[in-house]
C-alpha cells in the first residue's frame, strides 16, 4: 500500500505534512511518496530514517490565490498536479492533499477522472454524532446539483458508510427543512422519489427527509445534500462549535474559582472538543473520483495528516470503488454524459 | 399598546400562554387580549387580576396535524385565525402565537396581508454572536426564492435591525460557500448585484458573502439567504448547540469529582446555554406582513412567551413596517405582484 502525499499543501506545509507522513509510516505500515521540493522534504525529514519513503521532486506549488479551476493544468509541476497524475498511472493507491479544495477537486476531476458513469465527484466528510458519525454528501463540490446527482451521492454514501465506516445497511436520508415528503423544492421531491424507488429495490436503506437539527442524535448514517445547503450545513456546525467552545474557555478562565474548577473537567472537556475537532475526524473524502483521494484541512498539523492518511489507507482498501462500478446502472436516471 | 395572544398556540397552551400574558402585562405595561377558549384560559387565569386583561372566545384549536396552508381558513373560528383577523381590524397592535409556523404564516399572509409590493413574507429570527446577534432572514418561509426576495429582505432585515436591535448602518451579507463573488449559484450571484446596486446608492450597507463559519464572530448584522438554506443553518445551529451541551452535562455529571467541579461554574455555563436558549432570545417575527406578527417557539415555557410578548412590543413601537413602505420602490426590481 502506497499513498501519495502532496507535500507542500496546507498552512504547516512541508513541517506538518511530512510530521504525520513519519508517523503513517510508522504505525499504519504504509509505502509514503512525498511529492514537493525536494530539498525542503528533505529538511523537514532531517535524520528519520528514509525507510519506505520515497520523494519525488515537484518544483511548484498551487496556493490559494489560484484560480481552483485551472490551477493544475497551469501548474503542472505543482506537488498537487504531479500526485494526481503519479494517481492516475497507477504509482500509488491514493493521495492525500491539505492543499486548495477546489484545486484538488477540478485537479482530481481532470486527471485521475470520475468513475464512468458518474455525473459529479463529491466532497463527503463524516460529522459528529451521538451515534456512529454522520457522512454528509454533498458538502460544497457542487453549488447545483440535479436528483440524479443525488441518488449517485446516496448509493457512494452508503457504500462508504458500509465499507469505511464499518455500519451495516447504512440509514440514508436526505437534508431538508422538514420530514415531511412534501417538505423542501423540486430537488428534494424528485431525490426522494427516486430514493424510495431505491429502498423499494432493496437497494438503499432511505430513512426519508431529515432535519440538520436532529441528524446529530442518530437515526441516520449518510445525509445527502446539494453542495450548497451541504456546504451550509457543515460550516455552521464549525462556526456553532468554535463559538460555544470559545464561550465555555471564557467561563473556564473567567477567575481563579472557575480556573480551578475547570482543571478538573478540562480533559474531559478537550474530550469533546476532540470529537469535533477536523484534526481528528481525518479529512474529506472525494467520492466518485476512480481512484481515493483524501482532501485533508487547510489547518491540518501532524495529527491531521497522519490521520488522513489513516483514512486514504481504509479507503484504498475498501474496495468501494468497485461497489460504485458494479452497481453504476442503478445510479444513473439518463444516459447523458 | 395591546398584544393579541394566541392563547392556544404551542406544546404548553394556555397554561404558559397565561403565564407569560400575565408577566407581560405586569412589567411591559402592555394590554392583552388571550384569544381562546374561554373556559380554559379563566381556569389558567385563576385568582390573577383581570386589569388590562381581556378575553376573546374562540372555539376551535389549529394542530400540528391542520394543513398549514388551509388551516386558518378552514378554522375561522380557531384562536389563531381569530387573532389575525383582530389584527387585520385594528383591535390591537401585534399578534403573538406559539402555534404552528406554516399556518401562522399562511393566515398572516391571507388575513393580516403583505405590505403592498412585498413579494414574500420572510421568517427572521436572531441567532446568538460575539456582536449583538445577527438576523438570519429568511429562515423556512420560502424555501425556493428569487434574488428580487432576497433584495427585499436585505431592507426589511436591514430596517428591522436598526430600528428593534438599535444597530445603526446594519450590516448585510449573503449567506454563502465562500466569500469571494464568484461562489454559490445564480441566486446569490443576481443577489450580489443587486445588493451592490443598493450599497452604491446609500441604502443598504451590504458587506458582501458570509460564510456560515464566521458569521457568529461578528462583522455583519443582517444575514440574507434563500428559506432552505436560511432554515438548514438555524436548524444545525440548534443541533449543534444541543448535541455539545448533552456532551457537556455528560462530563458535568461523569462523576463526583466532576460534578463538585461542575458545581462552580454551573451557573456560569447556564449563561452560556441561555444565550442559545429559544426561550430566552424571543420569538422569529415575520417581515413583510403589514402588521406585527411574532411566532414564538413551540415548546415555549411563560418566560419565552413574555419575551415573545416583548419583542412583539418593540416592533409595534419601531414604525419599521413604515420603512418598508415608505422605502417600497427601492426595494422591486419588477412590477409583477
Amino acid at each position: 500500500m502506497k499513498i501519495i502525499i502532496d507535500a507542500m499543501g496546507g498552512d504547516n506545509a512541508p513541517e506538518a505534512v511530512v510530521e504525520g507522513s513519519l508517523k503513517a509510516r510508522d504505525e499504519l505500515n504504509v509505502d509514503i511518496t512525498l511529492v514537493g521540493k525536494a530539498e525542503e522534504i528533505e529538511r523537514c525529514l532531517g535524520d528519520a530514517s528514509r525507510d519506505k519513503i520515497e520523494i519525488v521532486d515537484a518544483r511548484e506549488v498551487v496556493t490559494m490565490e489560484d484560480d481552483p479551476s485551472t490551477a493544475c493544468r497551469r501548474k503542472k509541476d505543482s506537488s498537487m498536479a504531479v500526485a494526481l497524475k503519479m494517481l492516475k498511472d497507477g504509482k500509488g493507491d491514493a493521495v492525500v492533499s491539505a492543499g486548495s479544495t477546489g484545486a484538488l477537486l477540478t485537479g482530481a476531476t481532470l486527471t485521475v477522472k470520475r468513475v464512468k458513469g458518474i455525473r459529479r465527484a463529491a466532497m463527503a466528510p463524516v460529522l459528529p454524532s451521538m451515534e456512529n458519525g454522520i457522512m454528509l454528501i454533498d458538502c460544497g463540490a457542487n453549488a447545483e446539483c440535479t436528483p440524479e446527482y443525488l441518488l449517485q451521492f446516496a448509493y457512494m454514501g452508503s457504500f462508504y458508510a458500509k465499507r469505511i465506516m464499518g455500519i451495516d445497511n447504512p440509514r440514508v436520508g436526505i437534508l431538508n427543512i422538514g420530514t415531511e415528503e412534501c417538505k423542501g423544492g423540486e430537488l428534494q421531491h424528485e431525490t426522494y422519489k427516486l430514493l424510495t424507488a431505491a429502498k423499494e429495490a432493496g437497494r438503499i436503506n432511505f430513512v426519508g427527509n431529515i432535519e440538520a437539527s436532529t441528524m446529530f442524535f442518530g437515526g441516520v448514517d449518510v445525509v445527502v445534500s446539494d453542495g450548497f445547503s451541504g456546504n451550509i450545513a457543515l460550516k455552521t456546525t464549525e462556526g456553532v462549535a468554535k463559538f460555544l467552545f470559545k464561550e465555555i474557555k471564557g467561563v473556564m478562565t473567567k477567575n481563579l474559582k472557575n480556573k480551578l474548577a475547570a482543571a478538573v473537567i478540562k480533559d474531559d472537556v478537550k474530550g469533546i472538543a476532540k470529537k469535533v475537532d477536523p484534526n481528528e475526524v481525518g479529512g474529506t473524502a472525494m467520492l466518485g473520483i476512480s481512484a481515493p483521494v483524501i482532501k485533508a484541512h487547510g489547518s491540518s498539523n501532524g495529527k491531521a495528516i497522519f490521520a488522513a492518511i489513516r483514512q486514504a489507507k481504509s479507503f484504498a482498501e475498501s474496495g468501494m470503488i468497485n461497489d460504485i462500478v458494479e452497481n453504476i446502472e442503478y445510479m444513473k436516471i439518463s444516459e447523458e454524459v
